[in-house]
């Protein structure tokens, strides 16, 4: 464990960061927030990671959003000028939700998916069969034409992940397929609730089209993303991870910092997104055991301030 | 209150059923699964209304319901052979949210409305600019472009109802009221989380829809129908109700029965609908206090079992 007893949230500069750096072989990336801005790089971000790279560290890539392929993700890395990664390198919910069907699934079994193009993407590079992504109609005028639309008789998991065209029309086929019992399974790419924008705005996250379908289900979805820790298990998968020298930089406490805590690794919270030193605070003078769990280890204004560790 | 200590669930028959009656002003009727199924009344639920009106009663109907206006309830129970019902009897949740916003908005402040023709016609009525029924499509491609789609000024509040057009769009517009801060209200016309059909099929309710706003507000929503009391007091607002001299008819134990217990009502659970005795068995031996809530004082297998306690 990173650390026992309250964890400290202590800035990460000078020795401290040269010792906590020295110790890890892994650093996992949450990315918007975290690497960039919308398509803007972070400033000094493609640098640290460039040192990161060059003294030996592995990097991974561990995000909530289902809305980019592996492939989409190492072309963005590399277009902002982020060291070189592989798709293996990076763990996107819609790629870890294709593996956790591809494992639960019998053979031949189908999604019907609330998703778009990259989720539809990852399913097929893993052999899932699936339908739903892109617009749909209600069936008819009537509840009753509603209720009687063809189902995919090979359906035997809901994927619910960031769906644009979600509609009350998918809404409808989604419980139809879970009424048929619990041998379809009900899976969501994250609980996130809203994604933010640039200047401050922002959209409904996956976790509102999530939470619309377990209220009509009356079941609880398993979540694949943050602070799920099967995303974790998905890299520890893939590569030889030591927790104990694995470190997890993300902007969210309620996401990548849980998950980092959650998985035994030590976590490093950076203010350039969505989560703040307030909140932090407010989590270590609860008494709720709970919201421990929502204190990282350490935290730095931007992932640029880990320059000075990295110099030679 | 209608009862102390644990409530019984007894039968409603015989003496108990006639001293029952005679001691009621008022009865308040839940209708699909209580009055009728779809388009069928429900065998001798004509007869029994026909009955307890010629006794002199007062006939209410209090419904979760939101696609219908009171009129349109008014029509239907003639059609189906009931006793004469004015607008003024009926208590839907749509005519209710009008209701509630009439009294909450101030002058000229406009809804955002999930929602169909239906809640519009009750908004109309009461005098409440709204804007936001049937088909939204995204304002362009991108999520820059959704965020920055125009915005009513004078909207100050999101009405949640049934909404067959329900989308990610409109979820989106919803949010970005809901983000001008807590002047704008978040108002839900029921939660009830999926609605049965005829044959056994279901399809989401309006619970579903209300649940993905909240998500993404971070906000609870007023809810108007059961089993908040808010529509009680609308019924209580038009009529002289003496809560221990008035029964709540229903089939749901989690919206008619304890909405009734919860504002001092006799409650009666008919057999006709969503809810079972086996569901009363498995709350009368709960442990915890707010499942004694969901029992009913009484049950009939169907309100025509009221005919015998009716005649001369």
């Amino acid at each position: 464990m990173a650390a026992t007893g309250g964890r400290r949230c202590r800035r990460l500069e000078g020795e401290t960061a040269r010792a906590v750096l020295a110790n890890v072989d892994t650093l996992l990336f949450d990315c918007d927030g975290v690497l960039w801005r919308g398509e803007a790089a972070l400033s000094g971000a493609p640098a640290a990671l460039g040192r990161l790279a060059a003294a030996g560290k592995r990097l991974c890539y561990v995000t909530n959003n289902s809305s980019r392929t592996r492939v989409a993700y190492t072309e963005k890395l590399r277009r902002l000028g982020f060291p070189p990664a592989e798709p293996r390198h990076v763990f996107g919910s819609a790629f870890c939700a294709a593996r956790y069907l591809r494992q639960a699934l019998p053979p031949g079994a189908a999604a019907y998916v609330l998703g778009g193009p990259a989720l539809s993407a990852e399913l097929e590079a893993a052999g899932i069969p699936h339908l739903g992504p892109g617009p749909a109609a209600l069936p008819g005028p009537a509840p009753a034409d509603w209720a009687q639309a063809p189902l995919e008789p090979a359906v035997r998991a809901v994927l619910v992940g960031f769906d644009e065209h979600f509609s009350y029309a998918k809404l409808c086929q989604a419980l139809r397929y879970l009424l048929r019992g619990p041998d379809c399974l009900l899976v969501g790419t994250n609980r996130d609730n809203r994604l933010p924008l640039e200047g401050g705005s922002a959209i409904p996250g996956t976790g509102c089209l999530v939470k619309a379908v377990e209220t009509a289900a009356e079941r609880e979805a398993f979540i694949v993303g943050k602070p799920s820790r099967y995303i974790f298990d998905c890299v520890a998968s893939e590569f030889d991870i030591d927790p104990a020298r694995t470190i997890m930089v993300g902007d969210r406490l309620d996401t990548d910092i849980l998950m980092g805590n959650t998985c035994g690794l030590t976590t490093l919270l950076t203010l350039t997104g969505v989560s703040t030193l307030e909140e932090v605070r407010g989590h270590q003078e609860s008494d709720c055991p709970a919201r421990q769990g929502l204190v990282p280890d350490y935290y730095v204004d931007s992932i640029a301030d880990l320059l000075p560790a990295l110099e030679d």
